[in-house]
């Protein structure tokens, strides 16, 4: 592994990087919104200066890793990839800075003034898997909110995630331990960041389910669960076909390794004798494995059963399971069952329909006539995206920079005492 | 135990109560404000009618669990306390409906119409100690933000809570199994609702911190963390002594058992000697133990000397350590490094002493010349409280109706697929 001045890794033990990382996030809290893009900046011409040091030791990391095709692709550096890189840190400095707004004031009967303003989290954890692309951006991300930050990658990347937490922190004017690096080679310094209550203020994962699933079931820091979709469309009875068809296949096959990709599609039983053979031939022209209920497996005979699972399963890949539903009710009973909240679609041209679907489906989000694969932050506008959230608590949905602060109460009196 | 119609516990194991709680919230998000309000004020009026009933339960509680003084008083119901209660229930219902509201709206340049709601969170568990009253408060307050709620009280308070909760599930109208109450002779039904990812949307701990930190160690689903209070007042060089001391003594003694308290006094050494006599002898006149570092010992002769646990300990009785700091910023580092981020002041009549310190002091609500006594959901005007959060993810300080909700994303299109 190359040394560097400024090392990141192996120089602290886990422990003593947490505790830096915390004094850090004191000092983070207080950097001005123009001393926060300054370092952003700074980041982006580092990372491009820098480069040849990155490749060399991703080329470590692709040659040691044994890894093929889909998964070599996701650990692979390329010159141009570290530029989209440094390039995404320059977007980040460009957005505005959510710390430190003023988020509600008033006044008690007492004379007590009581302001809400908005404040940086603290130190957050981020734990991921083998994109090093990850480390850039959670980092800064993390950093224009004004907190400390402490990265877990996956031991894939680990060089190319050494060199590039190395670049980052190494930046001048960047408190010390404001980004740290924990060593990927042991699942311990997972643990200890997701049990580091009074160090850490939120632990994010971002990855597969069982990576998701273990720190959920282990934190005991707050976490924001992120990620697995099995997204469903309804096409209901009045839908515009060729528009259900466009949508369905936008959703299933535009990039299927996605959380927001369509995994299920609902047919309304008025419209599904026309439109589930004409779908499937278009799905499977697309290369699409199909699994459907005994109906749909009638209608189509190239069509394979679906069992029980499949309606469960989050595919990530080009397979899809179809499943006729009599009514609106009973999809929306279905997506509530099976889904994982995450992003629903009704394809319907009645109103109605589409509120009530709007309105009972309990997911992060849910869309009338659009893909799901709009549940982006980039997409919504946010201008950049840590992740998606799945849970209820904090933040629901694409989430960026305003969900990466907390607020505080500031109280202005003159004397008064409680009666 | 007392058997009656819709008995809440015995009748169905925990995992099938959290499966009808979750079941019950997709009902109870669709009532409608005035739906909800009819159902509070037939729970007000319940409770004051099986006002016999319910004191029956309360005797047995207080007679067998042997308590006595203060832990027996909060166990106590008497028809006052009851009205109370009903009282409290009817102000519920004239709050403002947090659900439904629309948050934010905007249209995307691909004509993406994107709606942030405001819906309920779903399954709201609450786990608490000896006061009966919470089983009622909280669940009201669940209830009004159209959420289903499960119940793990003290065994303590069995009976009482085992007869309210009934009152309460028993209302006409109210969805089945959207007040549950889980059998509290056993920790293992604790357990069971803590770790019911998929079922339950956040559980918040009401209770000493030996509670709040079993749930937070053990949680898997979300957790709000409340309540612990080690709240400092710092007494500036600038401060006009006479508010400082009355301040003080409010937040001291007026009701030393909870967590907005203040456990501890820092000093400006400049001070000091002339203040640190007179704090003294006021608090303990006002029957206030105090332990203080060697400079206090050394002013105020009948001062103990304080240990190092002391900085970090939360009394919650008439018990205050004092420490004589040289500057703001000693203050300020002690605060941070020593508080469990709940409420602390400063008193001060120098504005950049007060701006500097409620910007740089960690904490959930700061002061500046006025009592920490005031972190409080009905103090800062919100006509309830559910709890005072010290945790940043989600809500931070008092917390009520709207932090109950979360959201979700409607997005209106007319066929828009990604590209």
């Amino acid at each position: 592994m190359p040394k560097m001045a400024g090392t990141v890794i192996g120089e602290f033990s886990t422990q003593a990087k947490l505790e830096r990382a915390r004094a850090a996030s004191a000092l983070v809290a207080q950097l001005s919104t123009e001393q926060k893009n300054d370092l952003l900046l700074e980041i982006a011409n580092a990372l491009e200066v820098q480069a040849p040091q990155i490749l060399r030791a991703n080329a470590q990391d692709t040659a040691s890793s044994g890894l093929s095709g889909a998964m070599r692709d996701r650990l692979l550096l390329t010159p141009e990839r570290i530029r989209e890189m440094a390039n995404a840190v320059r977007d980040v400095a460009a957005l505005p800075d959510p710390a430190n707004e003023l988020i509600e004031e008033w006044t008690r009967p007492n004379g007590l003034r009581i302001r809400k303003v908005r404040v940086p989290l603290g130190v957050v954890g981020i734990v991921y898997e083998s994109r090093p692309n990850v480390t850039v951006d959670a980092a800064v991300l993390a950093l224009k909110a004004g907190n400390a930050v402490v990265l877990r990658g996956g031991k894939e990347a680990a060089s190319s995630n050494q060199v590039l937490a190395e670049i980052l922190a190494g930046v001048p004017g960047l408190p010390a331990g404001a980004i740290e690096l924990l060593d990927s080679s042991t699942r311990d310094t997972v643990q200890q960041l997701i049990r580091a209550r009074g160090l850490v203020d939120v632990v994010i994962p971002r990855g597969g389910s069982g990576l998701i699933s273990h720190v959920i079931e282990n934190a005991a820091v707050p976490v924001i669960e992120t990620g697995a979709g099995n997204c469903h469309i309804f096409v209901d009875e009045s839908a515009d076909l060729a528009m259900a068809a466009r949508i369905v296949l936008n959703a299933k096959t535009q990039r299927p390794s996605v959380c927001n990709a369509a995994e299920k599609l609902l047919v309304h039983s008025e419209i599904a004798a026309g439109f589930v053979p004409a779908i499937v031939r278009q799905l499977e022209g697309a290369g699409v494995e199909l699994r459907g209920d005994a109906e749909v497996c009638r209608l189509a005979s190239s069509v394979n059963p679906a069992s029980e699972e499949d309606w469960a399963e989050e595919y990530l890949r080009l397979c899809m399971a179809i499943r006729i539903v009599s009514t609106l009710d009973e999809a929306v009973e279905h997506i509530n069952r099976c889904s994982t909240k995450h992003s629903e679609a009704i394809i319907t041209a009645d109103e109605s329909h589409a509120r009530k679907f709007l309105r009972l489906v309990d997911s992060a989000a849910v869309y009338w006539n659009a893909s799901t694969r709009f549940t982006d932050g980039g997409e919504f506008g946010f201008g950049a995206e840590m992740g998606v959230s799945t849970q209820k608590l904090h933040c629901r949905g694409p989430f960026a920079l305003k969900e990466l602060t907390s607020t505080k109460y500031q109280v202005i009196g003159s004397g008064q005492v409680r009666g």
